[in-house]
């Protein structure tokens, strides 16, 4: 694999992390959005949903960052999620400009509905990886967003 | 981390590693595209420079895929490098209808000008981590696209 302080001619694109995560992740978000096509969500729907499967509560700003979308994209698929019934919105008791996302019974069921196809996804990406390469993988993964990320969560 | 067959909400997000994938090249990508901005360069010219310092004689279908482009966008972007002379292109000796691209000096120049940027952006991703852990990154991502990946390039 060589050193990696060789450039990019000697090494080889396959020995270049980022080249081969962005082949990765447009081929994965490319298959996961042809599927959500057939329960009509964007990517930022279902990412904003599934964020909120995971973490009640979240505003406009985490769900923008956890989701990979600009803000004011995140703030129109808020929007139109709560008047598809599937998230509400309540004013931050500690901070009037804030407002927290929750999902409804029809948005969790929504996550629910969806949720087999990201794992079906993930699981069709890591055929033949034993689970400790996985593990060891999403340590390493965990340390990277840690090195580059610019906001606190 | 919880059994791979727990649902997202109870795993989490950190132990989604396509949620982990996102938002590392999403970040990665933002601050390259920044920074190539002072070399008039957009993500899929750099990316196509770069491939072709990898690789004399890439087509456009290859150089499409391998700059994460469409097939049109790597077409006009192929007609601009060949236009500011950083590329050239031959017709195949085998197939009249495809086309070679080579790097001229001047666009071995600017790969060389460019790399540094693209180096020093994958070394912030992977400060703290370990050789050896890279390498098995790097393995296991090279089985992840094999896994994925629709072209056989």
């Amino acid at each position: 694999m060589g050193d990696y302080k060789d450039d990019l001619a000697t090494r080889g694109l396959d020995a270049f992390a980022p080249y081969l995560m962005n082949r990765i992740m447009r081929r994965y978000n490319q298959t996961l959005q042809s599927r959500m096509a057939d329960y009509d969500l964007s990517a930022p729907k279902m990412r904003a949903l599934a964020s909120l499967a995971v973490r009640d509560g979240l505003t406009v700003n985490e769900l923008a960052v956890y989701s990979m979308a600009e803000q004011p994209t995140m703030s129109r698929t808020l929007d139109q999620l709560e008047r598809d019934g599937f998230i509400t919105r309540t004013v931050s008791k500690t901070d009037s400009r804030v407002r927290h996302c929750s999902l409804t019974d029809a948005g969790r069921e929504m996550y629910q509905l969806t949720w087999p196809e990201m794992d079906a996804a993930e699981r069709a990406m890591f055929e033949g990886v034993s689970d400790e390469d996985r593990a060891h993988l999403l340590a390493t993964l965990r340390r990277m967003l840690e090195n580059i990320k610019q906001n606190d969560f």
